[in-house]
């Protein structure tokens, strides 16, 4: 197998926008090709949730092959719910790494406001159990049972969600690309309206419109691929072994940590999927930072904050960069490339930095992905 | 890159169904493990082009990963509009050939009929230009406007026609997985009601449900997968630069080829995407069979006849077998498979095979795979 290496990144700024998904992506591909100093790739992997249901659009792989000027090359699509930015660096690492082809441009969006806030809802719940949905069971309801299970086990205080939403804002302060680019302090987030108890809206990330876009490469660059991984779930809840944890992040860490051939102790710098602050919390577990339950006690020690030993969601995460859910997963990667290369502005981790990894969260965690990027230049 | 081979398949019966995707989905899988004899594998891909939209289903890899017992196997959806179950082989066969995989469970299925035909097609003719549908074109529609182009450029009779859907019909008589069981004589074909002139009912495939699954493999079987090539093209008909032939499928058997080595001239039989009567007419010309313009010849002189020198769709094909949208391109390769075998019961063709062919048609002709298999045991 070849490696795979990252060759250029784009991305559009997330929130509401009155551009299409194909002039996002329009966006955010030449950007990428731009940086990446290629005028043409041998295939192209797009990603988006669900536009079928959001705006009614279809066939949306040969739609935007189209729109880039770039038939007749291959496309397919790849979804995989709110992990589908991952999923499609996945194929398109498999793709690159079988010796087939040199250049793979891989792009993901989602375009969600178009129907307001209850359709949204609506649409997303349907990655969910039925079974659980006709108990009421939507994504912020299933995402408050999950934290209150956690909460409960671990001991974990209001003040380690609320230090979550804060120190997220507070770095997407300094991310031109984000939805949200205003701070919010622990009495505007512990007096927000109450979602889904004990989950309030500074717990949870927005709807937003976004695109991001990449071009991987079997060429040598500074930016290798060292390790992916990807495990799945029973999407009823009930089937869990454990709520407080995700099954499918710790098979898909282990993977990619084999791969990369190192311990979650190497790692330097992390985007973890915060669709709700819980789940920073459980993700830094699940994937190896912190010991079970214990990581609201490092993260309120300031241990992720974007000056401490292990930045986490330097970008804002999904909470404050906003969550265009298809596009989300290959956004957590793009911002480890800009942090790795040096390349983020005012929010840039001062410190070396040699290992980046991510971790996405696909529906209620039923499929979830891990991916490991190394500096080597 | 390693070799790729199939290790087994499995299919449910095409047609209307009270079965469930997942339950259909779930038979086919169930029949592949057991004919490639494995318990387990490395992961699945799943293709369906809309369950969103038939079935308002969401999430569907993660959905059928559990439901089939596979957590925590890692899994993707891959969808190009109508040829998906053929690029979900394509994603497939990557993943193999990287070396990073074993066995991979590949299935793909579409449940059509549960809104009825009006909205089938509405949810199908989402696949087509926007500025073209607002003029009225629907599949049937623009498949009309090409089949006119055609046969004027052709000289194509309507005979010619009709002998395909004759034909399919017949070969489909003795396949016991195909929607329609049932011969149609000339007179029958050519009374049935137009649907878009010059085509009529029995010029075009009909809704169906089923579906359609394989593992494939890095272990030697009998069966290798010798060529796969896709290509794209504009999805506005008015940009393209011929309506009498797909270059979408011209780019795809131009690869194809290459990776086999072989010429047209070496395929032994063939199944072609045969959604309306004239798209097997030109699929045999693009992918080199016939000259451009003489496939209405060669096909009225008995050449793709099950027991012709070419016997092209011995399944029934789209038209016959039936076309759950999301499967049929997997349904293809499938009856590929049971020929090369000597597996296909009464329809089995009784000349030696060595290569077989499979041709598919993503939208309006946007996003074509053809692949080709060798029989090396």
């Amino acid at each position: 197998m070849r490696n795979v290496y990252i060759r250029g990144v784009g991305m559009t700024k997330f929130g509401p926008t009155q551009s299409r998904l194909e002039e996002m992506m329009y966006e955010a591909a030449v950007q990428a090709m731009s940086d990446a100093a290629v005028e043409d790739v041998d295939a192209v992997v797009v990603g988006a949730m669900s536009p079928e249901s959001f705006t009614g659009e279809s066939n949306i792989s040969a739609f935007i092959t189209d729109y880039l000027g770039l038939v007749p090359k291959p496309t397919i699509r790849i979804e995989t719910a709110s992990s589908t930015g991952a999923a499609i660096f996945d194929g398109a690492f498999f793709a690159l790494a079988s010796g087939f082809f040199r250049n793979i441009l891989v792009l993901a969006g989602e375009k969600m406001t178009t129907l307001g806030t209850a359709a949204a809802t609506r649409i997303l719940s349907e990655v969910l159990s039925p079974q659980e949905r006709r108990q009421g069971g939507t994504m912020p309801a299933l995402a408050a049972l999950v934290c209150r299970a956690y909460m409960h086990a671990s001991g974990c205080p209001r003040e380690a969600l609320t230090y979550v939403a804060v120190k997220n804002h507070r770095n997407a302060v300094k991310n031109p690309y984000a939805h949200f680019q205003f701070p919010v302090d622990a009495a505007r987030v512990e007096t927000s309206k109450v979602i889904a108890d004990p989950l309030r809206l500074y717990d949870c990330s927005p709807m937003s419109d976004g695109a991001a876009a990449m071009v991987m490469t079997t060429d040598k660059t500074p930016i290798r691929v060292a390790g992916i991984g990807h495990g799945t779930d029973y999407v009823s809840l009930a089937q869990r072994e454990s709520l407080t944890s995700f099954s499918s992040t710790r098979v898909a860490a282990q993977k990619a940590f084999k791969l990369a051939e190192i311990k979650p102790s190497k790692i330097d710098i992390a985007e973890i999927h915060d669709a709700f602050t819980p789940f920073e919390l459980i993700g830094c577990e699940d994937v190896g930072f912190f010991d079970p339950g214990t990581s609201w006690k490092e993260i309120l020690k300031g241990e992720t904050a974007l000056d401490g030993p292990l930045p986490v969601n330097p970008s804002g995460g999904l909470k404050a960069r906003g969550h265009p859910v298809g596009a989300s997963g290959l956004a957590q990667i793009i911002e480890i490339v800009w942090q790795l290369r040096g390349h983020a502005g005012a929010r840039q981790v001062g410190k070396p930095l040699r290992y980046g990894l991510t971790q996405s969260v696909g529906g209620m965690a039923t499929s979830n992905i891990v991916t490991i990027l190394e500096k080597t230049g």
